[in-house]
């Protein structure tokens, strides 16, 4: 298939240009010119409007959908342990297919185009993930001591093997924490991913508590833990990262660990803020997440970036501190390297066709003085209008071409009303 | 004319509750009850809606947003002498009613109903006031020193008796900021104010460029110079105050000072936190702004409320520090006492009928398990359909009846092209 994105705006790798795209089958196949042969199944006229990579969201957990502005202002553990796990167990995998669609459709509409996600039934989650159309990169959620490492590791890697061969679709092993795996769980896990090459998707860092918990188990901090047990040792993702010493700082940075900041998570747990600019300094591969809708609350990439490009200028008292195109460049380009694509995350010819198209004529985003600070600073998510993933169209100016929204909402509020948070 | 909204989920004073909420005129005149003679011209059906009083923003530069997104990533005095200023003497009045209308279409949009505004050209700001139905308390920016001060003075006293006489139209007089106006000027602004019962709307201790120039000039915290000057004598509104000393906030305390936050400028001009949870333990009533446009860059409450919300649970480490709830009265309730309206900011029988109906269906706000912690922490502001000021309705199901929206953007647009931002 063929589309032709016509004399749009848009933000190119280095910088905001007025051009048309071309798309054959799943890859941006030329940027102005026309390409051999090329015929537009579709045209879409891009007058006003923005073409963006789409957003990468490095971290979430889709099907925690269900738990959105269930468990508001509580203090961590009590959010974790005494609300969100209890309701956890009452989960299944068809509530975990419902709220995985929810958060693909939110997702979707504020333009992430993929996203890494951490949760359990990968069955259902894969299922949710191929139905819409969205990229995703799954690790199913893994925890506990040596003693049960080899069954779990050996049901993760069985899923994997099970749905592998999507292109949307691919997958990392996924060992919760350090404080709910212990050394010789990493270990194990470590070893695993090292010997089939499968990245890692791991929390490191995020809380006081976590450090302190670690400190005192193994005289060691999360990082250091990590990179001990192996975890850091091939591919890692590991999100949040909110408490480093400068000695973790260089872990990180010598195992070329791809850190996925929340900051929107990160503040609402209280956590506080991570040192994404010390990250940065140090040549650290830093993406953006939004958490889970359990701890966000809400999936809209936009939001977590404008948040991103704040909070640092004001932490630090430096307003040159993550420009407005460095951000954009975190939420996309940064997020598909730590998703392991290397044709992805830019508009360019040859790179995988996940792209977004903004409505620039909203009032929020004019005057049209400067499309890239417009999308950092002024945008809140709702001005996406049309969303291609892979070369496929999945959103057509705010119509969801693949989720019937009204069922997923209807479904997912069922499974409210069953597990008692509504 | 009799407005009906049936059957919707209201965030009264008490909490969200399912109600009907009937409006007479320009006042809500009974929850839940039909009131005697009651003819509904017009009816609202509130399923999947969730009714709020209108958001207040309490801090703004309305024709500013003229100034979105050119000026952006630039360190303060850069931006304000460097950038901002410079810009503004090639304004018209004109221009200002073009960029007032695109704030009031904006904030409208993102469910604002209400805003205090400081910037110049005070009869094109009525005007678009007007025309647009918005409430607004406009102070018109005056700065100097002694010299001046009593001509322009006059000025200003003039302007608000040419435009006195319209219900959603008010004034206060508004001394910039105490690096702009002298001791002098500050000295007889008070005095003019408190003779004629005008509150008195200003800047205080924003950057800590500022506390270093006053405690150079005069020995002391920009607080106490306005304690002194008598600024803080009759009613004031102070937008800022993000650096204060112990005894800040007891003279903003004593002299019941209504304290205006704006957490993404704050940040944006990396000016840093406001002490926004000692400000609310020392009893002082704390409203929520967005500032202009040039430093924000939107005039979305709801971006606002939910950054309030993060930042002070994320940086005091307490996942208790306001609440969905008290986000929310921050934003409404608190925003109407600082414009002195007693009969605004809460849905209650009596009370001027300033009111949004927001959108619960949205797949960002569901599953609707909690419509406080939806609106404070999920809502980006695009779910707003219906906006009500005194009893008008100025958007319906996001159609806008007052402003042509086209129109506003093409006019804003020629101006940009003139002084040359775009």
């Amino acid at each position: 298939m063929g589309i032709l994105i016509k004399d749009i705006t848009a933000i190119l790798p280095q910088g905001a240009k007025t051009c048309s795209v071309y798309i054959e089958d799943d890859k941006i196949s030329s940027i102005s010119s026309v390409p051999e042969g090329f015929i537009a199944d579709k045209t879409f006229y891009g007058a006003g409007k923005i073409l963006i990579p789409g957003l990468a969201n490095a971290h979430t957990h889709a099907a925690m959908t269900i738990f959105r502005n269930c468990a508001d202002d509580l203090i961590f553990n009590d959010w974790l342990f005494g609300k969100i796990m209890p309701l956890e167990d009452k989960l299944t995998g068809s509530d975990c297919y419902w709220g995985v669609l929810l958060a693909n459709m939110e997702m979707l509409r504020s333009g992430t185009t993929s996203y890494i996600d951490m949760y359990y039934y990968t069955d259902d989650s894969a299922r949710a993930v191929l139905e819409s159309g969205i990229r995703c990169v799954f690790s199913r959620g893994i925890a506990g001591d040596a003693s049960v490492a080899t069954e779990k590791l050996r049901n993760a890697l069985d899923e994997i093997e099970r749905w592998k061969g999507h292109d949307n679709l691919s997958f990392m092993l996924g060992p919760h924490a350090p404080y709910t795996c212990d050394e010789g769980f990493q270990r194990e896990t470590a070893q695993e991913a090292s010997a089939r090459n499968i990245p890692i998707n791991t929390h490191l860092s995020e809380s006081l508590a976590e450090i302190d918990t670690i400190m005192e188990q193994y005289g060691c901090s999360p990082i250091e833990l990590a990179e001990k047990t192996g975890l850091l040792s091939n591919t890692t993702v590991a999100a949040h990262c909110v408490h480093l010493s400068d000695r973790d700082i260089e872990i990180l940075a010598e195992h070329r660990v791809n850190v996925v900041t929340n900051p929107v998570s990160n503040l609402k747990l209280a956590n506080g803020v991570a040192p994404v600019l010390k990250l940065l300094s140090a040549g650290v591969n830093v993406a953006l997440g939004t958490d889970g809708a359990a701890s966000n609350n809400s999936l809209n990439m936009f939001r977590d970036l404008s948040l991103l490009t704040l909070i640092h200028k004001g932490i630090n008292h430096d307003p040159l501190a993550i420009t407005a195109i460095e951000g954009l460049r975190i939420a996309t380009n940064n997020g598909a390297l730590a998703m392991g694509y290397e044709n992805l995350g830019e508009i360019k010819p040859g790179n995988i066709a996940d792209l977004a198209i903004i409505d620039a004529n909203a009032p929020n985003m004019q005057p049209s003085s400067d499309p890239i600070a417009a999308l950092s600073y002024s945008a809140n998510g709702s001005e996406v209008e049309t969303v291609i993933v892979g070369g496929k169209i999945l959103m057509e100016n705010r119509e969801m071409l693949t989720i019937d929204s009204e069922r997923v909402i209807y479904e997912v509020n069922k499974v409210c009303e069953r597990i008692g948070t509504k």
